[in-house]
């Protein structure tokens, strides 16, 4: 790529030029750029403008052309189970119960490292598939979790799961919280794509004493702690007739909530429960598949955001979705809302991309680095073919992304300034070889 | 192919051979074939069995192989208004008058012959690529759908629109009946995939005598009749107001209700309704997505099957959706109903892939030849890629079809014996053609 130089002026070479195309920057200025090109050099966003407008002669060592696409920041799914992936579609329309009791918890308790390994490596490959660059995850064995990711090169804050109860890597509750320390010093400055968290799995299975430890530990090394909060009605009764609390004031109480808590789910919470998660800052996840497939109930996202609360979304684990597709999830989202309102003014295409971009890197504390195409974030973005029937004609990029595209129109997927997909081609992961893995682990027949 | 020979036998020449892979047959018996065959001629499954219970040579001069890969029906979707592809993404998010009034009807203003034509030809092309083989169209300028269709290679039941106001084709309301009539007359048997029928917009567009009038000339040329019944709360209340009967009772006290009518979204029904619906054996048509995204609210399909109602799925049209995949609706449909009852055992997905196949069938009258993969029935089938990593690993294919399954994940598609798309290039339509000459019909910037 060679443009007019100016007098004076070294040549500069980068790394990647994205030339061409529609660029969707969900930056508060210039929100669409026409003709767009994009300059990234070891990982950053160098220059982002229309094509025209670059002064200096710029030569990058690696282009893409993006003529009659659009080019987007990647997508950000706020909770996953990325091992999960290894028990999708392994039991459906079950009650909750009986799914985690005789399909869930048992596969859970044969579950191997290699097998973790191997089933995030899944995960990642299907994400990166579908658009999403970075994920937040929460789950046991999150070591493996994490040097899958590393290999994949996604960027993921991942919790390490905790738990009063016998867990996979973790035979002694007790052990725990030494548990979680441990992988935190492992993960904190590891890579600069992986940020290490806690995950405690809810406050009914966690005491308080562990949800005070936990997030005394992640106070201590400044890293997001995340809770399952609020997913069913019953667990809501049931800690009210344990504590005479619900849950957000329980948790409350405990000194558990700030801005580094990333709340999932959220349910069933009532008014004064939205406005103390709004007071303490704590950031929601909203997984509107999971929580319809599991027949949990609808969250007031709508209230949520009336308040000012951060909302990302999230797809759960692949045990209950089935997929890991963003796209779909947008979609639904933005679709349950109106229609449990009533109002198909609820939750517009535009509000919900920025739930699965912005605020999805708001809710991970991110939003200084990815979210959106600006000069200086790191280079984490997605390049969609446009060119499709089910595209055509296009008259809102928003309302296409959130209504009409597919996860399979994502052509290239960049992260951390890396192509990480070509043309639809993993080039992190050889996925031939991690499905044969994956198969070979079934044992459910 | 060759197989072994019996003595005596004459060798038999197919069409086409499927050879391999999983069988989905959908028929009560033998429900899955592992390693199948399926010989094909004249349009019509002469055998489908296991590859090795083959007794007789068959030669085929087309085959197929489908190792690896899931093959089932094509999907059926019972209700969409094809052309209006065209304003796919015209206006979202917006409440439902003002996005009819001002958006969608002057856009139907404006309308040509040529627009519906190559609106139609869009949507063939998106939903052949999604995995559909057949649909159920009302819409106006029904004639210039019929020849999209036929171009096409699609089957379909095309409904021509009657409104008691101006509309594409009609400026003159009082002239709708004629016009329905002159439509049946062109195509009752003028192709064997095309079934012309009537679409009576609504009980409140439409009069007594009209709707009185295309219901005797649905029946005296013995073809279906369509009718939007009970989408929105506020045209149920109008009615009530204005001849003091719910929908359902006013519908059959004008003798418009039976088998051979397909009443679409049924959201607003009482239980009294429902039992007419099923005494009258009347067939439903389900659009979760549109009646979500519209915010309408949703139809009590459980209720619905329940009784033994037959019910559908369909997508609406692109306008309300915004795309007219299968795959989708099956998923969000499965969802929205057990979040909706609080119960994750509603629509099990072996129930919504049913939906989508053979009481998509049924509901257009069409079981005694498509809707499930039979010896005798005509060859509507698609061939679904699972070596996909959200398809892996697979413990169970319905859950997979309705949970995991992308659109996208199609191969090939077979339509009354001939192959429409293989390995995803269509290959009836130039859809380079049809997508440039519908970029080109933007009226709206």
């Amino acid at each position: 790529m060679h443009v007019r130089m100016l007098k004076g002026q070294e040549k500069e070479v980068f790394d990647l030029a994205i030339i061409g195309g529609l660029v969707l920057t969900i930056a508060p200025y210039h929100e669409f750029i026409e003709s767009g090109l994009i300059l990234i050099k070891e990982g950053t966003i160098m220059d982002i403008t229309k094509r025209e407008l670059i002064p200096n002669t710029s030569v990058a060592r690696d282009t893409i052309t993006a003529e009659g696409c659009l080019i987007m920041p990647g997508l950000i799914n706020t909770h996953t189970h990325a091992p999960m992936s290894l028990f999708r579609g392994m039991a459906d329309d079950l009650p909750l119960m009986k799914w985690l009791k005789d399909y869930i918890f048992p596969a859970e308790a044969k579950l191997t490292e290699d097998m973790v390994y191997w089933g995030t490596l899944l995960s990642c490959g299907e994400m990166i598939l579908s658009g999403t660059t970075t994920f937040c995850d929460g789950y046991f064995l999150e070591d493996q979790v994490a040097k899958a990711v590393k290999d994949s090169g996604m960027r993921a804050v991942l919790a390490q799961g905790v738990i009063d109860l016998p867990a996979p890597g973790i035979d002694d509750p007790k052990k725990n919280i030494k548990h979680l320390e441990k992988f935190i010093q492992t993960w904190k400055d590891t890579s600069a794509l992986i940020t290490p968290a806690a995950f405690c799995h809810s406050p009914y299975t966690c005491s308080e004493n562990t949800l005070r430890d936990a997030k005394d530990i992640t106070r201590r090394y400044n890293v997001p702690f995340l809770i399952h909060l609020s997913e069913t009605e019953e667990e809501v009764h049931n800690l009210w007739k344990r504590y005479k609390k619900r849950a957000t004031h329980y948790l409350r109480d405990l000194n558990v909530l700030d801005r580094d808590t990333l709340a999932v789910h959220c349910i069933w919470l009532d008014e004064d429960e939205l406005d103390v998660l709004k007071e303490y800052e704590v950031k929601v996840s909203h997984n509107p598949e999971s929580n319809m497939k599991l027949g949990c109930g609808v969250a007031p996202v709508p209230e949520m955001l009336q308040r000012g609360i951060i909302v990302g979304l999230g797809s759960d684990g692949a045990a209950s979705n089935n997929n890991l597709d963003m796209f779909q999830e947008m979609d639904t989202a933005a679709k349950l809302h109106k229609v449990t309102k009533m109002d198909p003014t609820v939750l517009d295409a535009k509000s919900v991309v920025e739930m699965a971009t912005i605020k999805g890197a708001m809710a991970l504390n991110l939003e200084g680095i990815i979210g959106s195409l600006e000069k200086g974030k790191r280079a984490d973005l997605i390049i969609i073919d446009m060119q499709k029937p089910h595209l055509t004609p296009c008259y809102n990029p928003y309302s296409h992304i959130v209504y009409a595209a597919k996860c399979s129109d994502v052509r290239h997927v960049i992260i951390d300034g890396k192509v990480v997909m070509k043309d639809r081609k993993l080039l992190t992961i050889d996925i031939e070889q991690v499905m044969g893995k994956v198969r070979a682990m079934r044992y459910m027949d």
